[in-house]
């Protein structure tokens, strides 16, 4: 069977949009006189949909949309993901559903078996499961078609399994002869490669050839790599979609392929192209044309600036310098090293007047109250302030520059510069922003030597030292991913750790600055498990303290 | 039967604390030699625990607790909320249970059936459903015991169900003689008189006494208001626990009792005391001796004020006056007004001087370009940054003041008027605004009468008017309401409005506001669909564009 795999990149809720870009691509199937095309996991509402699924407009305007795109097709079939209506007295409003349409018909819809509701993923909010798995008879082969989650339950490969059915196990007793998954899975570095194995042992053990097509594009803070497999029926990958933009390419289930070893690239490779392509697609989908970054001479914002550059061209990014009394020389020096490296404009405006002016003013309030975190606050925030002037005067995105060993102990300044909307590095540890960092730097000095090698500061007081309120970075990031990404409480880190104190220390930072990362902009999402929607934590909670 | 009914405030994680509680109410209970004494549904870890249950350790120490709580206990029995570890191979790692301890052990489990999943309900994500109902003898009674949404799935009560299977039928046919659910059920107006109407019916229908445990106190945002009901076997409302406070009493299900016709007050007291409790709630929980506002001369704030006295005292709340070159006379007498009227403390820091020189700064890089948002902006954010450092120097809380109707329309400032720690009215339209306030003047007045008649403005610029850039409030909140609340699109709702370009405007503002509201402060919940946790948008998105 001669299948075509399209991996689009949809926006949500733009039916138009979204249907032309499955309608474009069925033609082209046609023209390349395919059996069927395959479309990803709700290619025509967009992944993921949230609460529009809760109105019935706008679903009876998606059953309308997957009409039209039947009513074109001939002897080609198509399929794609969509919302079907849950006909049922009870439970949600959809279905998250595989449709197949040929001769101008829907002819045949599988809902999705499996519902993930951990992480980022709500689907139980508003899908209801299939009660049951059918597979279709389609030109000689016997389909089994599944959507997403379905395909992550082998007990074959997963020792502790979320659900105690198998749907895919299920289509395969039942005769499939090819297997089909259409999927929207945010990446995080080593998904691929899970992907990969997982499916590999799957289409190895039951003999049965699999197309895995799969969404791309980056929907706020959730990036889709696209990269599509197909396996033969020895569990071999045979084809691969690209990363990181669409995609279209013919498996053809009878031919023989050469199979591909590797499916993902080194980390530092993969994180870079994931960040710009999630900045480029955020710029893209809200349509602003450039993007503005405040400079400090630190690592952070040299990063950013970098992303920036590779994802909109230097003719689009825009920094500005914002020295103050506390300022090292090296904060403008070095910025400027970076700017001429990237080629980009820039603009110097002191912060020290309007801060001086602030303390002033609010002199009489704080009588003869010492200096302190107030006064460093102070700084950023007129920062902020500066950069969304500059945001709203001229249109440009403000992308704030925070990481995430930062966030995590809330080592930044609300409203200063968490200002913004799109926060780049904000899932990227501060160790592994010198990783990217050396990284960009392998064939020439682009991020200015000066300031990987010098040590890290936010500049708010005379001297100051990240290092002077926290654990070396080295440290602090092995505590972090321990808590963060595997769960582990105190006594599991201090079994690796040793030292219970400063365990203690930081997991209580990471706890009471969960208010700030309330407020903070959204982060784009590179790994297992990022602040924002996929971590859900009181703000106002007693655990531990 | 004796029973004791015990809505206690917990803490979310704070086991210590909740323990305590269950103790102390389990020893009154002891002394007044009831049967029996019940807590609400997941009394020992708070509700909601969020991502804490995935946490093995904070498991382990809430087992642990179980275990202590049950070991302390004789003849009379006590019954709680809390998790269970759910030892299936598949599924979430809890359940959801309620625990039945006398004589030194735990001596019955039932987990919730009905796991919600909507709206601010997130439960599937962590708790394994109950596959059986079990009911238990316990001295000469049978009891059905139930936990919250078990109960809301009454086919006699509900047209369309959200469930089909009903825990608490199946607890009735297996011949139980006392209904008990232990609730944690977030108030909205209204909502009480719904629960008091359904489960009138149930028990009326069914011909068995209730007795319905809910928690009490504020989790963040979410409000839950107490008001634990008994019902006889007549279906008659008998004993209605306290609204907004900590509640013991006895309900003895052999007793005949007078009946109770309202559960319920006007919208305007039941409101008014939800956000009072919530905003005292919040410091208490987190510490807050004292709150500081930003007082504009405009009804908002005034209110945000009135409450804030209320809920804290006098003494404890501190307001700013922060006047400009576009602020009127009366932004100042008026504030001046209320000050009074209050006893409050204040403080008058003119942001002018700070304006001018940021204005001044910018100016090359603004070039001759036209002023417009982004200097209406600067002042907002000005006034943002002094209450923000006064926040920080004295450890106030900052409350924010914007209503719902400006969230919903973006008619606010990010890092401006949207800085602070709690969103007090942010789910209270502006014309029920306008509403509370005209009932706190009913004895006398203490909102000043010119701060109520006078049209709203931000006095960002010259003669400023919000009806400059939005249509009159009572038309804008009846169009949201019926977006936010009943779901409804521009059809629908042209239907009943008439005009729909100025729908379509509307809904367009709600739309792409929808980045502002993910960076703002929580906000208390009092309305049945509050922006935050409980409506999820995509930033990036285009229906309806």
């Amino acid at each position: 069977m001669k299948l075509a795999l399209c991996q689009v990149n949809t926006i949500i809720g733009d039916l138009e949009f979204n249907k032309s870009k499955i309608i474009e691509g069925y033609n082209k199937a046609v023209r390349d006189n395919v059996d069927l095309i395959i479309f990803p996991e709700l290619a025509l509402v967009g992944y993921p949909p949230q609460d529009l699924v809760e109105k019935k407009e706008f679903r009876e305007a998606v059953y309308k949309a997957s009409e039209e795109i039947a009513i074109i097709t001939g002897e080609t079939a198509v399929l794609f993901g969509s919302i079907t209506e849950n006909d049922s007295l009870t439970g949600t409003d959809v279905h998250n559903s595989a449709l197949l349409c040929f001769n101008g018909k829907i002819q045949f819809i599988q809902h999705k078996t499996l519902i993930p509701n951990y992480d980022v993923f709500d689907e139980m909010r508003y899908f209801d499961m299939a009660h049951e798995t059918y597979t279709f008879d389609f030109k000689g082969e016997r389909l089994g078609i599944s959507i997403c989650e379905d395909i992550w339950n082998d007990e074959d490969y997963w020792y502790k399994r979320r659900y105690n059915i198998d749907p895919v196990k299920s289509l395969i007793e039942k005769g499939s002869t090819v297997l089909i998954n259409i999927s929207a899975s945010p990446y995080a570095y080593h998904k691929r490669e899970d992907r990969h194995k997982m499916l590999s042992v799957l289409t190895k053990q039951d003999k049965i050839p699999l197309a895995y097509v799969c969404t791309v594009g980056a929907q706020t803070d959730l990036i889709f790599d696209g990269a599509s497999m197909c396996f033969d029926n020895n569990g071999n990958l045979v084809m691969l979609g690209k990363a990181y933009e669409e995609d279209y390419f013919i498996f053809d289930t009878n031919r023989k392929y050469e199979e591909i070893v590797n499916s993902e690239n080194s980390f530092e490779d993969e994180i870079l192209n994931a960040l710009i392509y999630g900045l480029r697609e955020y710029c893209n989908k809200l349509n602003f044309k450039k993007v503005v970054v405040g400079l400090s001479g630190g690592i952070d914002s040299a990063l950013v600036t970098y992303i920036a550059v590779k994802a909109l061209g230097r003719d689009c990014v825009h920094v500005i310098l914002m020295p103050s009394q506390y300022s090292s020389e090296g904060s403008v020096t070095h910025s400027e090293k970076l700017i001429s490296n990237l080629g980009i404009s820039s603009a110097n405006i002191s912060i020290q007047p309007v801060v001086d002016k602030i303390n002033e003013m609010l002199e009489e309030t704080f009588h003869n109250m010492p200096q302190g975190v107030t006064e460093e606050n102070i700084q950023a925030r007129v920062r902020g302030l500066y950069l969304m002037a500059i945001s709203n005067k001229y249109n440009y995105l403000l992308l704030t520059t925070g990481n995430k060993s930062e966030m995590a102990v809330g080592y930044c300044t609300l409203y200063g510069d968490m200002s913004g909307g799109l926060a780049v590095i904000a899932d990227v540890y501060k160790t592994d922003v010198y990783r990217l960092a050396k990284y960009i730097n392998i064939k020439e000095e682009i991020i200015p030597f000066e300031i990987i090698t010098k040590p890290p500061s936010a500049e708010l007081r005379p001297g100051q030292k990240d290092q002077d309120s926290l654990p070396e970075y080295v440290l602090l990031d092995k505590i972090l991913k321990m808590y963060l990404e595997e769960n582990k409480e105190i006594s599991e880190i201090s079994h690796e750790i040793g030292d219970e104190k400063i365990i203690k220390y930081v997991l209580r930072l990471v706890d009471i600055n969960e208010y700030k990362r309330r407020q903070a902009a959204p982060a784009l999402r590179v790994s297992t498990k990022a602040f924002g929607y996929g971590r859900r934590y009181p703000i106002v909670q007693g655990w531990r303290r």
